[in-house]
């Protein structure tokens, strides 16, 4: 079976080396230089998006931020899982809105702003703090911009001005403005769909953010109602996207409510806990859903966590002698703040798991994962 | 960093997808063709050892059957673990007797034959029934002769001789003459050990053979005073090796007793079954011990099984559908009783294990897989 993957990442990757042992070979459309790479070794294969169709029994993405004219090609064949409109939901907040909306899913208040005038109105509708966020181009805290204050909205309207003027070209731009929540915890669900219309969802995830980037999640015991709430998010969005493969929905946590801050329709970082902590892990499971294969059974194995390594390319080599310890590099070049690799470390009970956190906290160096150790403490507080 | 496996089978690339991850990139030479390859992909890298050796910050074997010049030269180059003398023991029946006897470990009462005069004495001096084995070319049954009773004895003096004219060239040739040994059942311990003499061993596995292949292997529960036996022989011959990697044992186990019956330095196919089943499997820990990193634990994470798919290229989908099973194909052309890949499979308990494991019985083509049922019955049996 040979399937294509739009985007040549750490993803892609990952995908290939879980399913090469089922005899799924994965080439790799990279976008930048319009050719085919082998993920695993990164030679260039062929060239060209053509080619890269012709060769696939399926193709799927990586990434959601995929223009849309290889999208509509890809869709055209045939044989692109998700759909290209599924891909776009993930890649366009206005048009996520709109699906939750659809969906009549819990979210957070907002407003869609194309103009300086929908900026003053939703200044007025909406209640302070605010975040604002590029519809079209961000990611990982890029195309951000949080305003606490009126006095502040100025300032805040050039620089979002000046981001687009500088940032992505032939794009209808837009920004969504949301009410910040004042939530508990973020958490997010990863599940997968077949083309059966069958769904099978992973423990719920806690996920610990730095500078807006994922830095820290724990897959955690299941509490069955709020597992319930998210399953039911899950079922909805994926039925209406009439969803193939790994889906994944981050939510804030207020009390026992789960709001949906964003979907995103591929594996996620938020799920790479499931390589070892897993019955099969999201990448298996989105090739199987990708390639009518029957889905793996997502139920965890034991309490098991993720540390992102970001702008690092090393670690002490010690934290491998720390038990249930992998390690997870992506063969990417250093750049600050880059997603490098990561570190799952699992245990037989939460206690245990929370004991080998600490002790992989203690060998990190503090400047690099400088917000692992007060997190590590506060998940072990919340055990006690 | 850059490893160099002697032998491009599937044993070197399923090292090179369990350390992918830890950024180790893993070439494989080709005896065969005299080429060193993509364990992956299997395209050529570059041709011949010479380049090989220099390409390489670390050598290891996937097999034990190595010309000794190749040995010689990649010894030389200081970057073999393990050494040439213990991949030589493992590939030569004679030196492996010798060894044991040094360690004052338990065997098979047995005479080596270089010649007629050798065999006629074998015949007076152990019990029959007696099993024969090719010193140097045998592996998976092949080589092997069964003589139960004198009057067979010219017969199969005639079959050795035919053998070892059509077989091998330039190599010493003599046979290893066992009484058999009517043992309970046979049980196999993987360890690894590193060059600073740590080990570590995973739980002992229970196999079963069908026509001297490996079919099935058994991640028993653990029986604390076997484990510390096997455990002890582990420890002897791997320090009278001064070895660095992963080594298996095969034992035969009489009531309490265990009885060598063969060891070899590599990776081991009663070890796949930690591929999902032990916190580090033994793949990475093969590379980890020849790499200078930290061994991983071997923890039993829950009771696990593998089963061979020998000779076939294809098994119904439907076997992903039961929880915790994982197929692992190894891209090889299809070939008659040829190890094509395995199944993996495991349980929370072993009552959990046993019903999966007849799922699996159930959907497998019994003609394909054809003690499988009995075994699995005799599995649920042992457990009862």
């Amino acid at each position: 079976m040979n399937v294509l993957v739009l985007g040549a990442g750490q993803l892609a990757r990952m995908m290939a080396l879980a399913v090469k042992p089922l005899n799924i070979n994965i080439r790799a459309f990279d976008v930048g230089s319009d050719t085919v790479v082998d993920p695993l070794s990164t030679d260039i294969v062929f060239g060209g998006l053509t080619q890269g169709i012709e060769f696939a029994d399926f193709i799927t993405a990586e990434f959601e931020h995929i223009d849309h004219q290889t999208l509509a090609l890809c869709q055209a064949s045939g044989k692109l899982r998700p759909s290209s409109q599924a891909i776009k939901v993930g890649g366009d907040r206005r048009l996520e809105k709109d699906l939750l909306i659809k969906c009549g899913v819990a979210n957070a208040q907002h407003q869609i702003i194309a103009t300086k005038a929908d900026f003053d109105q939703a200044l007025n509708n909406l209640s302070m703090p605010l975040i604002l966020k590029s519809a079209l181009a961000g990611y990982d805290g890029k195309g951000q911009w949080r305003l606490k204050d009126k006095a502040q909205a100025e300032d805040i309207w050039l620089d979002i001005k000046a981001f687009f003027d500088g940032g992505v070209q032939g794009l209808q731009h837009a920004v969504v403005a949301e009410q910040m929540v004042p939530f508990d915890r973020e958490v997010s669900l990863v599940g997968a769909r077949d083309s059966q219309g069958n769904t099978l969802v992973y423990p719920l995830t806690q996920n610990h953010h730095t500078n807006g980037v994922l830095s820290v999640s724990i897959a955690i015991e299941i509490d069955e109602a709020l597992q319930a709430q998210a399953k039911q998010v899950f079922d909805s969005i994926a039925k209406e996207l009439n969803y193939i493969g790994i889906l994944a929905i981050e939510f804030f946590q207020i009390g026992e409510q789960l709001l949906v801050n964003e979907i995103a329709p591929r594996v996620h970082n938020s799920g790479h806990w499931t390589q070892q902590g897993a019955d099969t892990c999201q990448f298996e499971n989105h090739l199987r859903a990708v390639c009518d294969l029957p889905l793996g059974s997502t139920e965890l194995i034991r309490p098991s966590a993720m540390i992102n390594i970001l702008g690092e390319d090393e670690v002490p080599n010690e934290i491998l002698s720390v038990a249930s310890t992998t390690l997870h590099w992506y063969g990417k070049s250093k750049r600050p703040g880059r997603k490098m690799g990561h570190i799952n470390v699992s245990g037989n009970d939460e206690k245990q798991l929370a004991e080998r956190l600490t002790l992989l906290a203690d060998m990190l160096p503090e400047a690099e994962f400088d917000e692992l150790k007060p997190y590590v403490a506060s998940y072990k507080k919340q055990l006690s």
